[in-house]
């Protein structure tokens, strides 16, 4: 096991009709005045904001609000919301929505206080010290930003989409977290974020650390709850139960709780975060085209920790480590299909795709070689890249 | 899935040579001077209180100290270090040690800012609003108070042993833990803090909450961790890495992860406690004897549960409920008996138990009927401890 310092502060309110606590805990936060951020429409239609709202007025919050943030958030809107915060001197941000408002709320937060360009955190130009507190009433069990202190946000000039990652500064203060408000998201939705916490977790778990039992068997049984309550959720959109399991999963998937004490890896994020960039599509979808063909590619590299993810996660029974991988890919594979998500790039929508390009792009934003699990070169990476056709 | 709000804000250091940390954390924590809660004196002669002196020095932080801390700690020490801590004007705790010298430290820390006698807090007559900072240096992995709002103290008069459970007063600001320190403990302390921390888990996974499959998850795999790291721990008692995912599983035990989103029960604690405060028995051999007899009790009244935990902790394969939550017993007992903890009170030194007593106390300090996950009347816990005989 590494050494490891590792700190979750966030109050995590979980449950039915928990957003009215939204006004008590942002005003506990220390603010009179926030930035409401939020997404393309859905929780005004649904209700929830006006409930978030009368919270807020109740509490003596006011508010000022950046709305219509999309998927793969780009760096034009955290501008926009930079200027407004410090036009408005509003003392924290809410974020109202999934990862991608809570992205572009920790990415305002952090640029508020700053006298340069936010983008220089991303860039790897500054370390971020401060950030304006921020808080989370979240709509979308995804991307698990809640529990994080990681932001992803996509420079529109050369479409670079970058994960900044923080240990405290843009850890949310608090995730309001009611189960009910996912009801709603359509099945596509609910699949691609169930890939995506998924894969939160298999970045963590493929890691060339040796000895980490106790984290391993924490994410194994995170990857056991989320591939249990899946079938439950798809099947029945409004089964109170499966949801807030999943939407649990999704929080504990990403707050680095299944990381504690080894390197993690983000070979299988940083491939398919080219992917969005270039082709726009959804993150989670992606994943689940992304992580079966990195997992092919490397059972013939290193196939020991594919291998125990097969047999204690699908109950895989090969003795062989090369066999039980290429199982455990198999297994994952017709469990992505079972929950109707995409395995090639085809199916993801993407025809004849540049994996040039995408091998460019991907060791020009992670370096080269990228990947602690097994070092990728170009070749490699392309090598991935063609398994996904 | 019942609501919940969690919050583990306690930042964990763990690794090799973390506790030269110590300063710089308890400086970053606003102290300037500390009270420094220690035990017996294997701290003192292990060096490892050496060097945490030097790193307060170095972070130019002040001491005085409270030593000789005993298992189950009693109020006298409470109030000798709430005198101490008065009269120097410490502004916060350190705890160097394991769950007595923590206990006693965090019962110090709520007794400090409080006008009236601290033990109105445990006796139920005041709630805990505010306490002294508390940092902890973990040297026994068992009773899991480093990462938990929890305090455990005898009051000497009528040798009542209660624990008192804080949300976010009593939570350690931070927690340095290093594997390397816990090298010498005895076996037979090894042993029982293992069953302690098992027990910790065992009874927030034994609910009558239905639908808890994220947390029941994590919580059969930190048992599994933890009874796949047990016979390595007790053969190589030098294995560093079978020490560190021990005391990093003794943690999550108690943190309050296993437990979030549903009842939690208790009664083998309030059980065992009794044992403690009446035969001054160690706490984690204790629960050792108490929770197989209380499974038992409980296979005849809610199979249903224990059922599952021998099935995905043990692998039992007993299709029946009822002989599945026999057979689990029988496993839990068998991995006992392999770390050479009692089974019975005969093996935990007590000769002829005044049962009688034992009850009377248990329902003084617990109430009437006590326990979520069945309630225990008198003649239920005369048979929960008459089947420890």
């Amino acid at each position: 096991m590494d050494n490891f310092s590792y700190c979750s502060p966030t109050r995590y309110v979980f449950g039915r009709g928990v957003e009215k606590e939204t006004g008590r805990l942002t005003a506990a936060m220390g603010c009179g005045k926030v930035l409401m951020v939020s997404g393309g429409g859905s929780a005004r239609r649904s209700g929830l904001l006006s409930r978030v709202e009368d919270s807020l007025r109740e509490a003596g919050v006011e508010w000022v609000e950046l709305t219509g943030i999309r998927p793969n958030p780009t760096d034009d809107r955290v501008r926009e919301g930079i200027g407004l915060c410090r036009r408005e001197r509003v003392e924290g941000i809410l974020a109202v929505g999934g990862g991608s408002v809570i992205d572009t709320a920790k990415a305002i937060a952090g640029g508020v206080p700053y006298e340069g360009d936010f983008w220089d955190f991303w860039a790897g130009k500054a370390v971020m010290e401060t950030a304006l507190p921020v808080g989370v009433v979240l709509t979308i069990p995804a991307a698990g930003s809640e529990g994080s202190g990681n932001s992803v946000i996509t420079k529109l000039d050369g479409m670079h989409k970058i994960s900044l990652r923080t240990d405290m500064a843009l850890r949310p203060r608090f995730a309001i977290m009611n189960p009910e408000v996912t009801f709603t998201l359509p099945p596509y939705q609910t699949a691609s974020g169930i890939a995506d916490m998924m894969a939160h977790i298999m970045e963590r778990y493929f890691t060339t650390t040796e000895e980490v039992e106790t984290t391993d068997r924490i994410a194994e049984g995170v990857l056991k709850a989320i591939i249990a309550e899946a079938p439950r959720v798809m099947a029945e959109p409004t089964n109170y139960d499966a949801r807030a399991n999943i939407m649990w999963a999704g929080t504990l998937a990403h707050n680095g709780i299944c990381g504690c004490g080894r390197r993690e890896d983000w070979s299988s994020h940083g491939l398919e975060h080219e992917l969005s960039a270039v082709y726009g599509v959804t993150h989670g979808a992606g994943l689940a085209v992304v992580f079966p063909a990195w997992m092919t590619f490397m059972a013939e590299k290193k196939p020991a920790k594919i291998a125990q993810f097969g047999r204690r996660v699908f109950g895989v029974e090969e003795s062989d480590n090369h066999s039980a991988a290429l199982e455990a890919v198999d297994r994952l594979k017709v469990f992505f299909k079972s929950i109707s998500l995409p395995l090639t790039l085809n199916e993801l929508g993407i025809e004849n795709a540049d994996i040039e390009l995408l091998v460019q792009k991907f060791h020009e934003d992670k370096g080269l070689p990228f990947g602690p699990y097994h070092p990728l070169y170009p070749e490699d990476t392309s090598a991935i890249y063609k398994l996904m056709e």
